[in-house]
């Protein structure tokens, strides 16, 4: 219980499910093996920079509400010096090995180019310091090409060349910041590109701006010999009305009309599932099975709500569904979750940014733990391969290898005569993932 | 005023914008020049058979309510010839060319395959000779494959490989008889093509099914010499939770990862594409940049209602939005518009079927005059090229042909400075648009 | 195992947490006491005759999938008694105590409302023998308005004089039978009574009507004494676009405008509070603070479909918040909670009937188990209580007296100066909901 | 042309439907009388201040975009005051005789009570003086009670006493300026009256709070004599989960349970109309049916979008529907139509701010034309008329009367026999309204 930032706060420990410790972790036992790999091999949590350190609690009807000790609110060099050892504090103490960052959320604009460059440089190379000393990483780094108004119209998609100039710019070097801070992957969130209305925007023009300007990114990338991954984080909407990176699918059909299937993978954000129709569970599985899980944003939003709430995932049914994806994919290194959550407005003790960070690793520890259940008692996985059994006969293998022709299974079909089909199960399976949990 | 089925409604004839007779027509003028084609030529209406002439009224909670005067409700060869002549009764005063069918609404399923498609080819032979008395073809067919029980898990995403055999043999039939009878499309709805829960469901496996299924399809096609365009339905989800058809983004990444993206284009669907989360608008413009707009079911939903209730269309501003795509994408031809529209459960009187058409063909009449008013005026399209006009330039022009690699364009925004972004003028394209109507 | 219906069905029986046995209970122990009651007291549950016994499976798109081995699909009189005996052996092994009815559910229409109150006297008295052999009664009963044509434009609020006639006709006899078999309550669910369109529609004149039929109603429950609970059942819209009793409040508000606020309590059902944009919790929460909380109808939607889909509730966090609210409501009785759910259209398996109630009650069972640990460990109390202690003092007793005039407050605030504002530490009391679940 | 803040804007004229003047009116004529009085006295419009001259573009993803000339960001008393005249300036421009406003939002908070209620009685001295000069009037004030973090738990419902006190003198002054200033109405907008967890809130107790609070308020409206209405603004949610006023079914619920019912009136906005689930035009029927329509904030919301969007109308159709039953209320004085609308951030041209403004007059301008359309052709009034003309049979009438007791209508109905239904007509009451637009 000592320290900068946090000196009430000690190093959160694992205590188990009987503890009613606020600060400590009931389920998150980071060095314990579960299906062969360490907790913390599984997981791979991360911490948002720009959530916890500059995260106001403003929102579109009211003022900041924050107003941790240590910050003055000002965009100064020396402010972002303190954030990112209170950043560094924080990650510590809490036992996160990974962070992730908005370039310019982590250092103050300047009034150029070279001078943002320069303030960034400074606080890079902060970051970089303090990164050894405590053996964190960046899990990823982005750009952050939403703030200012200059992008009002987006910034690959915006409808003025100097944005598109500005933001390639940009990228360039957040690319370059994060290639130096070792990170592991490198995200590119849609921010404004998109839409607010079809009746002023050239949709076809702007799509095709977005793809040149990946295939530059991906150009640049391999250039200076980065070797993270680039991942695309699909959200439907909000700030526009409609974001071009809509959902899981709609970002690979963009990555594959252009050519770019194999140079992204995606970076799946749960409240984005919902917002755009489908279950986290879904756009986890769109991704896997499209080979592009990349990374997860683990928050959720609030189920009778319309817009992006990034709150601490505290549902713990979706956790294991989430997991049970993970597992299947073996993993998610080199990506892996990262908590794109805030506190509420309402919550403006310093306690609560680490019962929001608690609460959620718990809730995906659990998960993990639940999923190593259903996957070692295997009466789910047999419900399912059971439905599907009849496809691991003969006739089954040859169609799935493209060798059913519609004259061949004409004849086949007036053979068999009605086929019979089996319940599903689905309050069986449900009331077995239920006992999981 | 005479017939067998609707002696006392006339032949529906324009009668202008003043007319209040509901059974002409008040802005639709087949003959009438627009923008060089033929009103009918734009709008290639299509009457939907299965809604007009199967619908019953029935819902989740109710009963049929439907009595109209020559159906005995029963599903005999001697009724299902009846509504045949019905059909073509009611298009040739309607003053349609073209119907779209599903095969088993037009014809009884036997007992057995051939039992069925012996009915199906009695019907369609009466059909073919009603088709050669009026000139009227149909616009697509299709198969119907979600009413039985044995498609309740899906027909080729069941998990039953008798459903798989049993379906192939149903679509290979039905495009058989769509090539015999004229047929310029063929369409694959999604009916049960997807899941209830993740709990029990393989995606993975269902979509390798339904490509193998898509591929065969087109490999008959072509065996037969159909050249009709195949159409794949995008719906995001009823009956099932989650259709794999999801929406028009989805269903091109689908057609992407499997090698079948010039194989098929999309019919989009209005209330399909509101339930997704996205303007009927948008769907359109995403298949037309895709390369992908093949047809247009012309329906809409209730904006406050959560389900599929294929109305028919009657928002004036979307059919407007609606027509200035279709008129970039040069028409829709061999697609067209087809009204798969019922009228709603309570419009009980034989006229009340009329009403809904001429209705739903008048709006979007007046969406193709507002459209032509303002191409003509040109207001709206010159706003959206001078927001764009900076990427005109040379340098733009580099960008555009993939030559803007990140150091040139660095230079150039250190170059540049700070750039200006101009107003996007949203309202008053709204008010241009809005003038229009 | 033995029976007329469930012949491999054996006495439904609690075997704890750790069974992986489908047809026994995990958490509900009928005789077990927590928080001073028993639990089939807390409970009191009931099974819905219309899903269980009479739900086909049918749906929008697609003919009945249920083939249970009693049934001959046909609506006679001799199929109305067996399934009848098939309900309460199923009662009887599933070791529930209630059961509810819809009264054309139960019993076959006639032709004349002679004939079909004969009709259900026959089965009704049937019923009555069973229940005396069993023990067994209804929680309640109701009129079924809304599957016949002659309610598609409503019952009581039918543009027709003719079906308000005949709705209160049914109504009466409803009452009477539930009268008779001693039911517990009578509910009134919407059915029809709502709009399809605005433009054809006089909603005060429909809902003027709908009071007087309610007054009716009131007046003769008094008459032949019957003392069980009316209740209404919200539900915001489907089959109609708007239905009148939309959630909690709008039903409240109507209840109040019409005098009969001390005449009816509320059904909630969790699919149509989610359906209406609300948590099920907060709509038990707003029917138990306006006096208004008789009845839960337990179930659940899907959180991405916009249509009831009647599941049974599996969610443990949300039968949680549920029974914390029942707890605080000291019950349910005389009302309880009444599965209106029914099976997946694709589970056929008889056992699949006992496996969807089995999981139902015990996620109840579970969720008032998770309510007991919140209560006795007090920690979620204890942040609310404390929230609101500023309240507690002197002049906070004054203004929640009634005796805080604007002058005093204005006087007071000026001498306070800025208020101080605590965090709503809503991450904790979200740590500590899930850590009891 | 002339002005100190609009020197490139002329006086806006009508100049009828052929022009494409933006800077015009095509529909609205003040002068012009419709159905027996002035489009201006049906319409009685207002701006809204705080989204005209405090709006800034920001976005929870991004910074102001505007930067209006007389702007300099400040919220100084000098800055204040510009403003203030660039409001009297736009308004008198735009031909606009009402104004509503927020406190806050026209004067700088102090430091404490006292210092902000002096610098707002600065403002509202100038206010009142251009008042004089311009002949415009408050439609509406209301005090902002959202914005500083003090209110981050609500106002009146905030758990902190302080916060209680605090926004009673707030709101007394905010009434009594209103008063001072000839305001016409006082608005209730319910802010942060809600919650974003039930987890952390006692609902019952901040319920009653705000029933106090209001009664004090009306108890001081009445001690100084003001005679404007009360008006309570339903929103559903935003900025929390679930505001109290959800709809105006709840609010009015609301108000008969605390006695309060002939107090207030609702302003309905049909923004947030379309997020509680509902047309705009069903929350104005619902409040004029409950006897509280009062005012309407005239804005829309995009159909596809979770939050509030706040644009400016541009649905004729939805205007239409809106002066239907305006005109059936006889009119909303001494409500009027606000335009609580903002410009898209990307709008950032001066005459933006009219064109958006002129849209939105004209919207309702045609509205109101189209609504007398249909009143004078009777159409669409007589489907109505007929479909209930059962009801005014005598038996309809004693039904009506409360004379229709349970005995009396069986009796009835078995005489009648089997009910005959109409057709609902909805396809052609929709034909016959759209032919009005």
């Amino acid at each position: 219980c000592e320290g900068e930032f946090f000196p009430g706060v000690p190093n959160i420990l694992y205590e188990g499910p009987s503890s009613n410790n606020p600060l400590a972790f009931k389920w998150y036992n980071a060095e314990e093996v579960i299906l062969g790999k360490k907790m913390k091999e599984w997981l791979r949590f991360s911490v948002a920079f720009w959530h916890t350190f500059r995260g106001t609690g403003g929102d579109p009807f009211g003022a900041p509400t924050k107003a941790w000790p240590w910050e003055d609110g000002s965009n100064s060099l020396d402010m972002a010096k303190t954030r990112m050892r209170a950043n560094f504090e924080f990650l510590k103490k809490l036992g996160v090995d990974r962070w992730c960052f908005h370039d310019r959320d982590i250092a103050p604009e300047g009034k150029t180019i070279q001078e943002t460059n320069a303030n960034l440089d400074e606080i890079v190379a902060l970051a970089k310091k303090l990164q050894e000393e405590t053996n964190i990483i960046p899990l990823w780094g982005t750009a952050q090409l939403f703030h200012h108004p200059r992008f009002m119209h987006g910034a690959a998609t915006s409808s003025e060349l100097g944005v598109y100039l500005y933001s390639a710019a940009q990228v360039k070097k957040a690319i370059e910041v994060t290639h130096y801070l070792g990170g592991e992957n490198y995200v590119f969130w849609g921010g404004r590109e998109g839409y607010q209305s079809l009746l002023n925007t050239d949709m076809e023009r702007e799509l095709d701006h977005m793809a040149r300007f990946f295939e530059a990114a991906v150009a640049y990338k391999k250039k200076i010999g980065f070797n993270g991954t680039f991942l695309i984080e699909p959200k439907p909407q909000e700030p526009t009305k409609h974001q071009y990176d809509w959902d899981a699918a709609t970002s690979a059909n963009f990555l594959r009309k252009y050519g770019l299937i194999n140079e992204f993978k995606l970076n799946i954000e749960c409240n984005h599932a919902t917002l755009s129709g489908h279950s986290c569970h879904h756009e986890v599985e769109t991704a896997r099975i499209n080979g592009l899980l990349g990374n997860i944003d683990a928050n959720s939003g609030d189920p009778q709500v319309g817009w992006d709430t990034d709150q601490f995932m505290m549902d713990v049914a979706e956790a294991t569904m989430v997991m049970l994806s993970v597992i299947k994919n073996g993993g998610l290194a080199p990506g892996g979750f990262n908590f794109d959550a805030k506190l509420r407005r309402e919550s403006t003790d310093v306690e609560d940014m680490f019962i929001g960070h608690i609460a959620g690793m718990d809730t995906l520890a659990r998960g993990l733990r639940n999923a190593r259940k259903l996957i070692e008692e295997g009466q789910l996985s047999e419900i399912v391969k059971k439905r599907y059994k009849s496809f691991d006969s003969e006739l089954g293998g040859e169609i799935e290898a493209g060798n059913g022709d519609f004259e061949l299974l004409e004849k086949k079909a007036v053979e068999l005569g009605e086929p019979q089909v089996a319940s599903g199960k689905q309050e069986l399976a449900e009331m077995i993932f239920q006992s999981a949990l």
